[in-house]
């Protein structure tokens, strides 16, 4: 297939289609959309995502397709990051939708907060890093006597986990708290591979 | 598979899977679990889902699953509620990732903080509204000159949504003012069946 992919590449949402779609080799154009500058919001790119949000691709018969997760599950049905034991790729979707409402709307959410709209510690809510702290201890517990998070072998449940996890810092979060995480955001960046 | 099913019939999530058993034909034993009274924080509970959160199965092999959309793809893999259609399968899952991180924060947390907290509306973050305002207009948008989210019929994108949708009123949320997710709430509660 071809593919447009429109995305910012600050946001780990994106990179985890750009990621995905390296490491499977496909052919893809990219269209830069500023989220700060509000060009996800633009009626040009309402057609594309009505949702207003990035990344959304088009396939080259023009059907779009949004949500990173549901994106990369369709870049690599029937590649080797979706496991092929059916609970292992259960497990994998129960990660990504874990990413998705507990972590990237703490971790990813003060990131922005703190390093993209440049708002002190005091101007963001306290909350964000008390979740956001837990669900990186919820990763390092998932993560004892594995080294991915689901079935043998690096899947889509890392990228989708990593994608904010190795930026964590951005937001204010001290991976040397949280050990196993750290080692398994060097397994997932040598595997994909993610350089810069 | 036989199946064990933690739950609490007050959540949205929990309902999803018991009616995607229910449509299943799967047998399964339900194991009720209180939310409101703390029970999904029990060190018992915590031991067949660490992340504190209802639902959660366990299979008859002893693994356990998480996450309300995970468990029901699970469920159904193999079956019409999963479209055969790879893009079809593909949207499925954009509309589910989409009710985790757009709808249910709005709309199932406003219900909660309204009808199982009884907050008066002044004690609820206005946001919730706007957001789950936003998320039935989309929703609406969606369902022009379609019956179902995800392909030609009733699919695990339907239930997923649903099942906050047809309560979104203990919410404060009336849905007279979408009419074509009026309409589509009760096409999924027949397709199902839902009764009560």
């Amino acid at each position: 297939m071809t593919l447009t992919i429109y995305g910012d590449k600050i946001s780990g949402n994106c990179l985890k289609v750009k990621w995905t779609a390296d490491r499977l080799g496909l052919s893809y154009t990219w269209i830069d959309i500023d989220v700060v500058k509000g060009e996800a919001k633009t009626p040009q790119f309402l057609k594309v995502n009505p949702s207003g949000q990035v990344p959304a691709v088009v396939f080259d018969d023009g059907r779009a397709l949004s949500q990173s997760n549901a994106i990369i599950w369709r870049l690599a049905e029937g590649s080797d990051l979706i496991p092929a034991d059916p609970f292992d790729r259960a497990v994998m979707l129960q990660w990504m939708f874990w990413e998705q409402y507990t972590h990237e709307p703490a971790i990813a959410v003060r990131r922005f907060h703190k390093t993209y709209l440049n708002k002190p510690d005091s101007d963001i809510d306290p909350a964000l890093f008390v979740k956001g702290s837990a669900a990186l201890a919820r990763m390092e517990a998932a993560l004892v006597g594995q080294d991915w998070f689901a079935g043998p072998a690096l899947s889509l449940a890392d990228i989708a986990l990593v994608a904010y996890t190795r930026v964590a810092h951005e937001g204010g979060f001290d991976l040397c708290a949280y050990l196993g995480v750290k080692a398994w955001v060097a397994r997932v960046e040598a595997a994909l591979p993610i350089t810069g």
